[in-house]
Order: C-alpha cells, then structure tokens, then sequence
C-alpha cells in the first residue's frame, strides 16, 4: 500500500490525539511529526512512542520547504506513511502543498483529523461561534503590518467578533504576549482613530487552549495589558456586538467584570 | 469531588475522541451524552462502553432544556460528572447555559475538546482558513429564511468565503440535502441579483466530514445540484475569491475542473 495519512495531533500534549489516529499510527510503516507550525507544551515523545509502538522522525521546517518533503513522499510511495502534525493538519496552510504533491505522484492521502486552536478558543470563549469574522494573525512587532488592525475594524463595523491567533517561533521559543499584540493594535489606533482597539475596547484574553488549565481574561484593553496569563501560547478576541448570553459567558468562564452587563446588544 | 467535564466526541463514530476525553471518561461517576445537536453516522455505542469501561446515559433536547440538566447537574453535585457532546462542546451554543448552570451552583466545569465540524470542513477543503468570513447555517424550506444569502453576498463582497452549515433533525433522521440547499440560495438571487449564487458561482460540496470515506466536489452551481454525494450529513462552501494555492487545492481533493484555474485572484 502506498499513502500518506496526515494526522492532527490536537492541542498541548501527546494525549490530545484520537483514538482513531493512535490506531492509524500503530498500523504505519513509517512515522513523521513536525513540531515548528505549533507549539505542544506538554508532549512527552517517550510516552507518545510507547503508546504507538513506532519510533518517531522529526521533520524539521527545512526538510518541507527546501527538500519538498522528499523523505516523507519516499516513505509513503514504499509503504503506509504516517505524518503528525499539531492541531488539525490542514488549518494552517503549510502542508497542503505536500499533500497536492503526493497526489501528483499517485500516493493516496487521507485526513484524520486533530483538534484546531481555532475551535478551541471559540469553545472556551462561549462566544457564539457564527458571529465570528475573519481570523487574523498579529505579527511580531519586527514583521509590524496594519492588517490585524484593519480586519478587526472592518469585522467590528459587521458586528463580528475576531480571533487574533498570535504569531509565535517555537523552534526559538519566542510567542508574541497578549501585551504585545494589544500594543500593536493600539498603535495603529492612534493613527487611524476607527475606535477599534481603544483603552475601553472589550477583549478575551486567551493561554494555553487545550491544556487542562486553560487561563481565559475578558475586560477591557487598558486592564487586559497589566494581566499575567502565565506560559504560552497565547490568542486574543476581540469582540463585536456582544449578545446578552454571550456576556454572561464572559462573566462566568473568562472573569469578566459585572459592569460588562450594560454592554449587550 | 463535585465536577462537570464536558467532552467531545468528534466527529463520526466512537474512535473520534482524543486519548484524553477517553481517560477523563474512565474515572468518571456518571456518563451522559447528547446525541440530538449532531449527527455520528458510526457511532457504536456497545463498542464505546467497552471502550471506557461506564454506562452511557442518554440526554434528550427535553432533558436539557425542559428539565435544565437537572439530572446531569444532579450527578455532578455528587461527584465527577462527564457529559459527551458530538463534536466539540461549545461550538454550538446549546450547552453553554447548562455550563453557566453549573458554575452558579458551585460545579467546577472543565472542557476537553473535541474536532469541531468547522475545522475539519476547512482543512478537507484546503482553502485558507484566514480567507473565510462569517459561518452560516442553511435552514430547512420551513424554516426558509435570507439571511444565509445574505451572509454570503456580504462574505463575497470582501472576497471572503463561507462555511455553510445545513440544518439537520437527528432525531428524524432528516438532512438538509446539497441540492435543496442550492436551491433555497438561488431563489433570493433570482429576488435580489447580488450576483452571490448564481448557476455560474463556484461552490463546494462536503458529505461526511470526519469519517473516514468524506465525499467533496468543487464545480458550478449549476454542476453541483445534480451530484450524488451520498449519505449525509452534509455542507456546503460558497468561496469568495480564490488564490491559486487554493484552486490546485480544490482540483486536487475535490476534483475541480480545470477550467478553474482561470478565476485565480
């Protein structure tokens, strides 16, 4: 049999995999995992290749994007290839080109699915999934760039609420802060002036989605910038119109303050 | 301990759950799930037991909403309560009451996620996930309404896509089909010629997200009403504008035409 099976890893650790992945791991003749698109904080290897019974290869940024995942496709034209990836495989863009190119060379491919940072910090916002805009990234500060300002303005305008995922290096070990993100924000404000990220600004600050100790802190942008939120990585929402039972989420979930009632609309 | 872990299940059948939701399962005092917000085609309840070693009780829409959880709050105030819920838990706005309940009456709560719908659309179809705007859900014709329509027109004009939901009645076994939904989406363009669905609009078709045999078709409008996608449940894309990443996608998953290359933005 000649495929390639892209597995999501899910979030955080070794156990955020689906039953239905460990199985298709356990039975591949070759095993991958990429760990750069993404940062696992709790994933114990020794354990996840107890757990499978497969040693696993590492696959670096430079073996996708200069070698064309050549290692992965010769793995996969021999046998059953399996390749790991955090979160859902395909919610970042960086593998779809693998896959178109395994395709091409007849390999079968096949998705088993992992849960997305996407979804999750929906689900943990309790923030009604459907009012949700454009999704943007906030950059580090040396890569500066107008646009996240720009989709939560024009997201805000629909009444729309916006995941802000934030960028982060994790070979380096380097995540933007909800700080930083905020600051970032601020400063394209004050040039602007659209009031889509002022002081009085409402946003969800989000760390660690997907571990057994999330920390969720919804209040305003000036209170929000002094918060701590622990280790990484971080997300941020900044909401739309905010529907009275979404308020009350933010009140019981993400320690919202009560004055927050007068908001809904 | 007085606790409410809510888990989902994924999607399709009882190997979706992740290696934790499946732990946190075992060492629960009592197990419900609902099984009327989603549909799990190969779910099999038998196997699932054996699997987590527990009783499964299964919660109605009426246990929930009529009787406000009562008996899952009950068991929850006596020790580890663990409520399954197709997909992920919060992704639909359903069970958030039942949460903020919980949290009032001193329950802890904790979510283990699951694969959301959402995501796993996404990523099967390759199209980037920052370039999708506002979801929607299609209801059924008795339910007709123009606000889908009008969600995708307002998508289009910012070049963005949409994620179309199509309703279902799990319960009565009653799928909101492709075909019908197409159909409903071409009546208010006939009434409102916004040119957002028209027979020439590109689209794409998803049944079976998460199971192991999805079926996609990327074509016209026109194309796509008379495709056989097999059983349910279904969804549906509208795209906005297309990158030429996102069209080798759609020709090499989703067996697009060709001629699409030609519409690349």
């Amino acid at each position: 049999m000649t495929e390639l099976v892209f597995i999501g890893l899910g979030l955080n650790d070794d156990k955020g995999i689906t039953l239905k992945g460990l199985e298709e791991t356990q039975s591949a003749d070759a095993v991958f995992m990429e760990t750069y698109t993404s940062r696992m904080p709790d994933f114990n290897m020794e354990r996840f290749e107890a757990e499978c019974g497969k040693k696993v290869q590492l696959i670096t940024r430079r073996d996708l994007e200069e070698d064309s995942g050549k290692v992965v496709l010769q793995a996969a034209k021999a046998g059953k290839a399996v390749f790991l990836v955090p979160g859902d495989p395909f919610i970042a863009t960086t593998h779809v080109t693998l896959r178109i190119d395994a395709e091409k060379m007849g390999i079968k491919t096949r998705i088993v699915h992992g849960i997305s940072i996407v979804s999750a910090i929906v689900s943990l916002s309790g923030l009604h999934n459907y009012k949700f805009g454009k999704t943007v990234t906030v950059p580090f500060p040396d890569n500066f760039s107008e646009t996240p300002y720009n989709v939560i303005a024009q997201n805000r305008k629909l009444g729309l609420h916006t995941l802000c995922l934030l960028d982060l290096r994790a070979a380096e070990d380097r995540y933007l802060s909800i700080k930083d993100a905020l600051k970032q924000l601020q400063l394209v404000e004050e040039k602007k002036k659209l009031e889509a990220v002022t002081p009085v600004t409402v946003a969800v600050g989000i760390a660690r989605a997907g571990s057994s100790k999330p920390t969720l802190k919804a209040g305003f942008v000036k209170d929000l910038v002094d918060w701590n939120f622990g280790e990484p990585p971080f997300s941020l929402i900044i909401p739309g119109d905010l529907h009275f039972m979404e308020i009350d989420a933010l009140i019981a979930f993400a320690g919202a303050p009560g004055e927050f009632r007068r908001l809904a609309k």
